[in-house]
């Protein structure tokens, strides 16, 4: 069954060894790639489930829940069935044993059918995300589909690569004194156990696919507990994988659904002595908590960190203001990977269009973001809508935390009246003000920041990001020495480093099979998504061996 | 530098993909393999450390200590350095960079020079491992020798394969509207930090070589803090690290000696901030501990367990009986891998040589460990001698926990009369006694136990090995289905298994690049020597991109 996907698989497993360009999944939402059609049925799709109960079928299935609220400005209405903790998880595991005996090829060809049977449903996605992120409708096609989908097939690679790195049989023969010893071996992958997955508010598919497809095609079943805030794009998912793992005579309890409002059942289920792997994208603290008290668990944090662009000189000041401005302001800044302290050197910077002071360098960003977002309903395409009160009281207070360089600006939404957007702050601090800037904002500030020196701007790089974490850095520089010098910093600090990007590549995105998402070398992630740490601890090797 | 051992790491490389027999140490002791006169230079070379200092420059040294005694009976005399542990893990950070710069293959290159050499004084290591362990001496060359070698060897192969298992650059070129986006790559392995192996009393090599290697090869200093009864195989080794590390320009200080006379040491580096990794064999209890609360660091532990055989029935009663006795007696049972629990139908069994009862089964067992150890010069080159008090008085109140199947008997060795020396004793329990059998006693004390069936014997051992753990079980049946019956028992246990041993292998010995050794799958171990997951997380990949 699904031996068709053999030949995406194994183009999966050339791409995660040779990570240049690769995707399984077209990004553009055009009709000439996903069907005349593929946009509308989506929409209906989407807009069927609202105001009524999900259609999902699953054991430990108490009373219906479900609050969740577009950041556009309307509740979802949809209500998703409570689960009771015990019976999940006790479900989840009596459906282990044959998935595991199933094996790595079919265990991954049938991964690949879900990712494949997501795919098909990109448009349905791309809706549930954006009304539960405030994604603009594009990105949450993007981000939420193809993209998420791309790293769902990365980690059934990285899985199936690790699974099968050493034989599943052996003849052992050893000389010894008259006859040689001769034994036949066998080596089975074991699946660790019952895997929770913790979903995120502001990428549901993207953020939760690699822990969901490194677990399920490792041999683990999968509970999927999403985020109150944004719980149908995971539902959809977990709807999927259910159906598949049906048809191909699996139990689907393999994977499923673990929504609430927010009474805390992620701490429930990750503490469970049943529960043995647990992956989890959000807050510091919570992701603090679960490293803490997930003791009988594998656990796998993403959290939150200190992104860091250090400006020393640049060969195209235009290119490097716009591209940063889109940085800033996509997402309203709303990404764990967005750029928050920019260090400038306090004497200015040299670049194609002469010396510019800080004060210009600042000017500079604030005209870029200005004119990148100057026409309203050009601009909610790109910054979409704040997901949460917390975000909106970020930026809203952001310029007692130093001098106001941009001003954030409520913008009236063309479509959804109701929905809360605003553009980027930028706020100046000094390098002094460490307690400031040493700390994650997430949202749409970012803080300008002068130093002495490149070398300065380096150092506090290198310091912040040892201490409090970052998914991305940055650098501007014209000079090799200095490049090399931001390489090192970043190597000493463990962090992905983008130079001089000047272009339609942005700091914030990366791109699945090439870059790599985090490092787990800096305190933002334990690993990365994804690397062969991040699947290695998902199984054990059990070998039986017998004489010939 | 040290290039020709290319080929030594290709064929490591191959060797841990296909799990078949290889070796690249040779365990025969013999001059035609290792040289006239290497045995009685390896002696010298090991009287020549006995009551000194032992010749060992590294920072971070105090005074001179040590207390180790031979369980032949005499004071070995030797000192070493004591150690300041902060100044110790103040060097190893230093070290670092330099040797992640130096890339994954020159560093496998440099740890596959450091194996050689410590190959060259593998007689040395035989009678340091003998005078700290009690092991026989022809053992002691063996396990302490060759086949840490090859276990060595085998933790550089999985690293350098984890390092490289993709690209460490790329070209990126992804399809865009207008100008393609083109970028180029770098991927750098990162160390996690600093590394501490804390070694056993009973394999100081070869259960600390895999940790010690698995860590240096992905870039991290490693400091080695033996076993209070058992450093001087280890100091040799740390000497050997740190000659071969100068000669090829890096800081010897990535791999020190912390020696201890048992003052907690290990407590102290294992929770320090700056040690991130950490590589245990011993106790459960201890083992514990450090899992709670080494929180900062990555751990890995080899602790306890209930090794387990299943006897259904044999096809070789004779082979059968000869191999198990063979396996409770060497090295006095002071194995993690040597069986513990027996579980025999009450009913008794059926054979090449008829139907045998349970009694007859014991008295089988008792007699063929009689006949081997019959004769006491030869029985103690097969015994060797107790490591320590704790052994003894397990192996002597043993008749306390049930009823004797076998007496355990004083040797009186004819080379070393102060040498306590004790053959194993066999203990009937009922399989009701969980409380007795169920919990590790380690040294030359074994339980028959009579169950109602071989069902109820695979029962037990699925939930002993889940409970407590277990490193190894063993069946003999000449059913198919009661032999697949046990792989599934023991592969839902996450415990290997050996089938119908009755000739020259044995279920306490594991060959390196073919066997693994735990499975990470039960309490016994966090991970097996060695697969994907213990060496995965010992680093990071940092990566840098720039427009082309």
């Amino acid at each position: 069954m699904f031996e068709q996907h053999r030949d995406t698989l194994e183009k999966a497993l050339a791409a995660i060894a040779a990570r240049g360009y690769w995707s399984a999944y077209p990004e553009s939402p055009s009709p000439r790639v996903y069907g005349e059609g593929a946009a509308e049925r989506g929409k209906e799709a989407f807009e069927s489930y609202l105001g009524k109960p999900f259609p999902l079928e699953q054991p430990g299935t108490g009373s219906w829940i479900g609050a969740e609220r577009s950041p556009y400005g309307m509740d979802l209405g949809v209500t998703y069935p409570e689960p009771i903790a015990e019976e999940l998880i006790a479900a989840a595991g009596a459906a282990m044993p044959a998935w595991r005996d199933a094996g790595p090829e079919a265990r991954a060809l049938t991964c690949v059918e879900i990712v494949n049977r997501i795919n098909r449903r990109s448009f349905e996605l791309a809706h549930a995300v954006q009304h539960t992120t405030g994604q603009a409708f594009v990105m949450a096609f993007q981000a939420g589909g193809p993209h998420a989908q791309d790293r769902a097939l990365e980690a059934v690679a990285y899985g199936l690569a690790a699974m099968t790195s050493s034989a599943a049989s052996a003849h052992w023969e050893k000389p010894a004194k008259g006859e040689p010893l001769v034994m036949d071996k066998r080596f089975t992958v074991v699946p660790r156990g019952v895997a929770v997955v913790i979903g995120c508010n502001t990428f549901p598919t993207w953020n939760a696919y690699p822990g969901l497809f490194a677990s399920l095609v490792t041999g683990n079943p999968v509970i999927v507990k999403p985020h109150p805030r944004a719980i149908l794009p995971l539902a959809i998912t977990v709807l999927v994988a259910r159906e598949v793992l049906a048809e191909a005579g699996f139990d689907p309890a393999l994977v499923s659904l673990a929504a609430e409002e927010g009474q805390g059942l992620a701490k429930t289920l990750a503490t469970h002595p049943a529960v043995r792997i647990v992956d989890y994208t959000g807050s510091t603290e919570f992701g603090d908590w679960l490293e803490r008290n997930a003791r009988q668990a594998l656990v796998h944090t993403e959290k939150a960190g200190v992104n860091a662009v250090v400006i020393d000189s640049t060969g195209s000041w235009r290119g490097m203001l716009a591209n940063l401005a889109f940085s800033l302001s996509l997402y309203s800044g709303q990404m764990c990977t967005a750029p928050q302290n920019v260090f400038v050197p306090a004497g200015g910077i040299e670049t194609d269009e002469g010396h510019k002071s800080f004060e210009e360098v600042a000017e500079g960003l604030a005209g870029a973001v200005g004119r990148l977002l100057g026409d309203d309903a050009k601009a909610v395409e790109l910054t979409g809508a704040i997901v949460n009160p917390g975000v909106l009281a970020r930026v809203e207070s952001a310029g007692e935390l130093g001098e106001t360089v941009l001003e954030p600006r409520a913008i009236r939404h063309p479509a959804f009246p109701d929905a809360v957007v605003r553009t980027p702050a930028i706020v100046r601090v000094a390098a002094a003000d460490e307690d400031v800037y040493g700390r994650e904002c997430f949202g749409p500030v970012s803080f300008l920041i002068p130093t002495a020196s490149t070398g300065e701007s380096l150092d506090l790089l290198r310091r912040t990001v040892k201490a409090r974490g970052a998914l991305t850095a940055s650098v501007y520089s014209t000079s090799p020495q200095v490049l090399d010098d931001a390489e090192r910093a970043a190597l000493d600090a463990g962090v992905n480093l983008s130079c001089n990007l000047t272009g339609g590549v942005f700091v914030n995105q990366s791109a699945a099979f090439s870059d790599y998402h985090g490092t787990g070398a800096n305190p933002a992630a334990t690993a990365s998504l994804t690397d062969p740490g991040y699947v290695a601890g998902r199984f054990s090797i059990v070998q039986s061996r017998r004489p010939t």
